[in-house]
């Protein structure tokens, strides 16, 4: 089913999930604080999942009596890492046992710089996976496009919850995807787009190295943003006067923190950079007061 | 704020009543039954009122504790008829009283053909009213795009609601249509329109008086639907054999009995007849089958 967003997908998953009973979905923490907001607006608790080096610790679902929980399993939003392979047999494992259902937010799937990108969790379990891929990266949110492949028991209440939230998606944005994709000009420019983010990662991890050598670059080479750690003893509760200091350099860079719900002022301090942003002219000069900022 | 639609604008409205303790929305029987799952889907009783030559029977709203109250008072949905200045007070004053709202649906406000249109409700008391305009009827459904203005007390909570269903509306369909509106074309657009339906109405009328005598057209020269009174003793019970074999001739109309949810078999039979959907080349050929099927 096509919808707006990720974000009315969560919102329609959570009205059809509703419709069954659920009322609990867990998240990973790191995670976006949006996604929180969604589901406490439908009334869901979010438990919360630790995530490491190896994604979200699928071990936490074991405490919970949730009826889905919300993966990023290609690239963990923020931290960058995907989801280990025996966490992914956990998932699908859990959600069999609980029959329970995993969303995968596959926020930016089209961008990965370093390996093929592994295989959507959905094609391992459609019956137990609801995938969600977005055109919001690929092109842009405002394009405000998105799509939905929901287990056959959820999907009869997910189209008949987007019926009564707004009837359909833009015709004019699904038309103009439609010859997009038809005619090539949409693998073109996805092929074109992971060069040009791929040299902009490489240009700020390089530039990072010689300027600032202290800090480092974490998460596999995918996507739209990197996570810049902090290193020097520096913990969470000092990433703030870093991003006041970007922010008047004209930088809009969030602390690793603001993507806590329970916050950890002695984590190691980290900043979210994202580098998909700048114009092409002004992404040395960013990069260059980025390292202004760190200094 | 703009929304996609009418139906979201609900959605949204009823999701900011249910921030306030809001449980129940006063309806118009005639109605559309989409409006009523709308507010099912949202868990919110949906008390009637009745409808007459006057409109929505406004007295009915002291039987109900409802938070608010959803009318068409420039042309009732889908008797076709304004709703009365004494009844405009006292839907004001019952709002007033009770800290309702009133949620004004101006669904086709911009045709109405043999006077000068009523004012919006919202006009006299915006501190009472959340107005909502479409252009779902002056251009089309597929462009999905709405406009709700929203007293004070309740804008915060619509607007939360709104970023929290799909962030924003289609931003190519906004700029569009401020495009439209600002070089002029929207409006010369609405006037052709309304000379365009009205010529259509009233080769419709001018049509069912030759050739169905028995049957008569109720409701103001407005819109882009007529009630279409079948007359001779006809009960509601027999619309549908006459849907039926309009449908034959590739009609799309529905018995007015279609609107309620009450049923009410005994009611004088009556069809609601959109004049908007055939091309140009075809509608006389669709009031020619139209007047076949009534034979």
């Amino acid at each position: 089913m096509v919808c707006t967003g990720f974000g009315q997908a969560l919102a329609l998953m959570a009205a059809a999930l509703d419709q069954g009973g659920g009322r609990s979905v867990a998240m990973e923490e790191y995670g976006l604080t949006h996604h929180l907001e969604i589901l406490d607006h439908a009334s869901f608790d979010t438990p919360l999942m630790g995530v490491d080096d190896a994604g979200a610790r699928t071990s936490d679902l074991s405490d919970t009596d949730a009826a889905a929980v919300l993966l990023t399993p290609a690239h963990q939003f923020p931290i960058g890492v995907p989801l280990s392979a025996a966490r992914r047999s956990a998932a699908l494992e859990w959600a069999r046992a609980r029959r329970a259902v995993v969303i995968e937010d596959d926020y930016d799937g089209e961008f990965r710089y370093d390996a093929r990108p592994v295989g959507a969790l959905q094609s391992l379990a459609p019956e137990l996976v609801a995938y969600v891929g977005t055109a919001s990266k690929s092109l842009a949110p405002a394009v405000h496009l998105a799509w939905l492949a929901v287990p056959p028991g959820l999907l009869d209440a997910v189209v008949e919850a987007k019926r009564l939230a707004d009837g359909f998606t833009g015709v004019l944005e699904q038309l103009t995807l439609d010859e997009l994709i038809r005619s090539g000009a949409y693998d073109r420019h996805v092929r074109r787009s992971r060069m040009r983010y791929r040299r902009r990662r490489d240009r700020l991890v390089a530039e990072l190295a010689v300027r600032s050598p202290q800090v480092s670059v974490t998460g596999i080479a995918a996507g739209l943003h990197a996570v810049v750690r902090l290193g020097a003893g520096l913990t969470a509760s000092e990433e703030e006067a870093v991003c006041s200091r970007a922010a008047r350099a004209g930088l809009g860079i969030q602390g690793l923190g603001r993507f806590r719900r329970r916050p950890d002022p002695g984590a190691a301090a980290a900043l979210v950079v994202g580098y998909g942003t700048p114009p092409e002219h002004a992404f040395a000069g960013a990069v260059d007061a980025l390292c202004d900022s760190l200094a």
